[in-house]
């Protein structure tokens, strides 16, 4: 047996362990009774803290620097003959030691304790919307991930050292010249809009009965090629997905929210399923076997959600089926509930807004994460902040704090470096929708007729099949011809909203 | 802190991992995709082998040897100042621990890998009713059941090793007299029904909505005081309940099977989990916050879908109930459908039994496990035995070894010992019950009145609360202020089936 192979049979439980502590996050928010939520959180704690152990132990470093030297991250001469995947893998594993032998053990409960404090104060603060309340644990996570930063080490930004978490190979200043040129492209569109909501909610305020919602779900998840064997869609608090492993795939929608909430986070949390339902099932031990970053994760949800949910083919197909489901929306036309799933409406909650608006909630995120990480603002100057930019950006000014800087739960939970991802999302789901197009000019009349199984492929073949063998930026690369760009979102902006642009 | 305070912070991780493979099982035949199977296999082999690991490693023993003397099972005199519940908890942990440590690693791993591949074969040979494809793997499961009774232990039969697994203090002799006691009792009854069934099954062949049978658990378990803080109902293709710990108790049902058979699989299993609700909550790690035994938890599941489930006064309260969930039945009359549910017939499916017969198939399968782990027959006996003593004891003879001597899963899963709690699960609920009687002479008029705190609050002084600080001959002893007798559960039948027993 080779070093590699035996490395992998050795220390497979460590993925073992994160699979279980991934079910046991699912379950936390699908089933459990609420009652069972204290000793969740110890079984939590202890597995996610036995695989953090076991990960950067004596006895997995030993085994891996066999292989790789952790240094300097060069393969041993003797490790030669691995495939590509081996390699990629030991790379990844070398890279994720390196991280995690950085952070002490005593920082990561600082860490654990601290979070959980603060967004159970967020919570708190959000519903009286008072800022003051939340301040002091702000700043307290904000000193932590700071330190994080520091522990973790960064070349320019200890913003970057963030980033790298959530979206590999990508920095702040990478992410400053993206967005920069996002704000002035967005905001001139914005300024064309009336202000006003659509003409067509009224048909949106029926009750429509949860059972028929839960049908026209699972029509949906099957028009996507996700079927029950390796997938499961249940009700959760709020939409999400889990890749457990390759075979493995949970995801939840919510029905609290309106009928077209529903309809499109099953759209957006089944973009997610697909690209882990595509992972290389037998690597479900290493690297090879999971997701490249959280950018490139959102670019498969919106592919789904937006580029192919909102378009006008894939309402030709469905729309009949829809209104079959829904009967109170048979006077609404095709044309206006196309028109209607694309209104485009300054808001102030980003999880409501628009794919015009979106990415300008998640610049003014970035932008404040950014100064308050380098510390060229204080705690104190962010609800000001905040609103000046919704201002500038938007053209609104939120009315309190709940509905502003308090809205998310992401800064409570520890979360910084997370929000840019959201944005990359649109930005390479429009840059890859843009070789796919040039692969399939006729993409909209085959969707029309309800074939989708191209497009699966196509993912498949250029995306998901390569689990963390490439990061983002080399994933783009190699699919597109071209680096990481905000052209080809702006071209699919330009094209959809013409008629506004040019009102 | 105490040695005892010391010991428990810092092994109840280990009951931690018991309770994550709870779950797992849970998630398994609930909720998991199909696909995932293969690899929850490698997930509840990594986490059951650690917490077995971690259980018998020498800083365990270490830990426990300073309070008490592992092989005489004495406390060591500085440990004198503990509470009840200590003393009782050092004591199971011993046990447990010299238990598992008897059980070389090796041993457990070819016990797990034979029982799964029985449990396959099985599953083929009762499908195709052929034992002889079945008979060498049961050959495999005894040997193996052999040789772990002599590494466990015994005096008289190497049988008591494996029933002290599910039903401690209690062993085969004890069953052989309780059981031959009920074995003419029983059959004598059985000889007065004229083996036709239930004149009123035709009013359920109706197609009941699985949505309104759904309500009409939840009223279920709303009555016999089970909330959804703590617990929850979901179905399964066998109804099971599993307390993962006492704050979080999972039930689940069936509804393939028919209407009946899901209410009162509802009733059973939440005798279960009330049982698993009143262990102590703040002793979750310790042996305290478990239950005592398989049989005791069988009284209690018995108690409720049984002496209560199957009483007049439970109907009189429940019928209007039932029949407005369920018009199709209004042409029922509660007098005729207490007839229907409390009929006694012989069959073959030991699950499908009524409270008459069920006894006598427990005993036939104690009679075989008891031979086969002694050595006094051969796997080729039998499909033979078990043909003949089914005629002797009920009159009946199966057609097939598929609904004889191939219809259940335990035996290629490897649990011998484990059928007899079933039939014990009767006698303690009626010993019990016959208790309870003498402090509430009124219980049918306050059961019929819909009241049934008393009875839960009853339950849970006398039998819940203690978890494994009795073992269920202890309890017995205890709240009866008699030893294990048949002779309530023989009065308990006489009253209930005096018409049929004087024709």
């Amino acid at each position: 047996m080779t070093l590699y192979k035996k490395f992998l049979e050795k220390f497979s439980y460590i993925q073992l362990l994160r699979q279980v502590e991934k079910l046991l996050h699912w379950d936390q928010n699908t089933y459990m009774p609420s009652g069972a939520v204290e000793i969740r959180a110890k079984q939590l704690a202890y597995i996610a803290g036995l695989a953090h152990a076991e990960a950067t132990s004596s006895a997995y470093r030993e085994a891996l620097e066999q292989m790789v030297d952790i240094n300097t991250g060069k393969l041993r001469v003797e490790e030669e003959g691995l495939t590509l995947i081996e390699k990629a893998n030991l790379k990844e594993w070398t890279k994720d030691f390196r991280r995690m032998i950085k952070l002490p053990q005593s920082f990561v409960k600082t860490y654990y304790t601290v979070t959980t404090t603060a967004t159970e104060v967020w919570k708190q603060a959000r519903q009286l919307s008072n800022f003051a309340l939340f301040s002091p644990w702000l700043q307290k996570v904000v000193e932590l991930n700071r330190e994080q930063a520091s522990l973790l080490g960064y070349v320019e930004s200890p913003y970057d050292a963030l980033i790298d978490l959530y979206e590999p190979g990508v920095t702040a200043s990478v992410l400053s010249t993206l967005f920069s040129d996002l704000t002035g492209f967005l905001s001139a569109i914005v300024k064309k809009t009336n202000g006003k909501g659509s003409p067509y909610r009224a048909y949106f305020n029926h009750a429509f009965v949860q059972e028929d919602q839960m049908k026209f779900n699972y029509l949906l998840l099957e028009t996507m090629g996700i079927g029950n064997e390796n997938s499961r869609l249940d009700g959760s608090a709020h939409p999400f997905c889990t890749g457990i492993h390759p075979s493995d795939v949970r995801l939840t929608t919510n029905f609290d929210n309106g009928l077209l909430e529903n309809i499109f986070a099953v759209l957006h949390e089944g973009g997610h399923a697909l690209y882990e339902l595509g992972l290389p099932k037998e690597e479900w031990a290493t690297p090879a076997g999971q997701s490249a970053s959280m950018g490139l994760h959102e670019s498969q949800s919106r592919w789904w959600e937006v580029m192919v949910g909102k378009s006008l083919p894939f309402w030709n197909y469905m729309y009949p089926k829809f209104q079959e489901a829904f009967p109170q929306l048979k006077s609404l036309s095709l044309s206006n509930f196309y028109q209607h799933i694309n209104h485009i409406q300054s808001s102030y909650i980003r999880i409501y807004a628009d794919e015009v608006t979106y990415p300008l909630h998640i610049i003014l995120r970035f932008e404040l994460e950014k100064q308050l990480i380098e510390g060229t603002i204080t705690i104190s100057d962010v609800p000001n902040i905040w609103n000046t930019t919704m201002e500038a950006y938007l053209g609104i000014i939120p009315r309190n704090d709940a509905e502003g800087c308090l809205q998310d739960i992401h800064w409570a939970s520890g979360s910084f470096g997370y929000f840019p991802t959201y944005a990359l999302g649109n930005i390479y789901a429009a840059q890859y929708f843009s070789t796919f197009e040039q692969s399939f000019p006729d993409w909209e009349s085959k969707v029309a007729a309800g074939s989708f199984t191209f497009m699966n492929n196509w993912l498949w073949e250029h995306i998901h099949r390569f689990g963390r063998m490439y990061n983002a930026e080399q994933s783009i690369k190699r699919v597109t011809g071209h680096s990481i760009s905000t052209q080809f979102y702006k071209d699919y902006i330009t094209k959809k909203y013409i008629d506004l642009i040019n009102q």
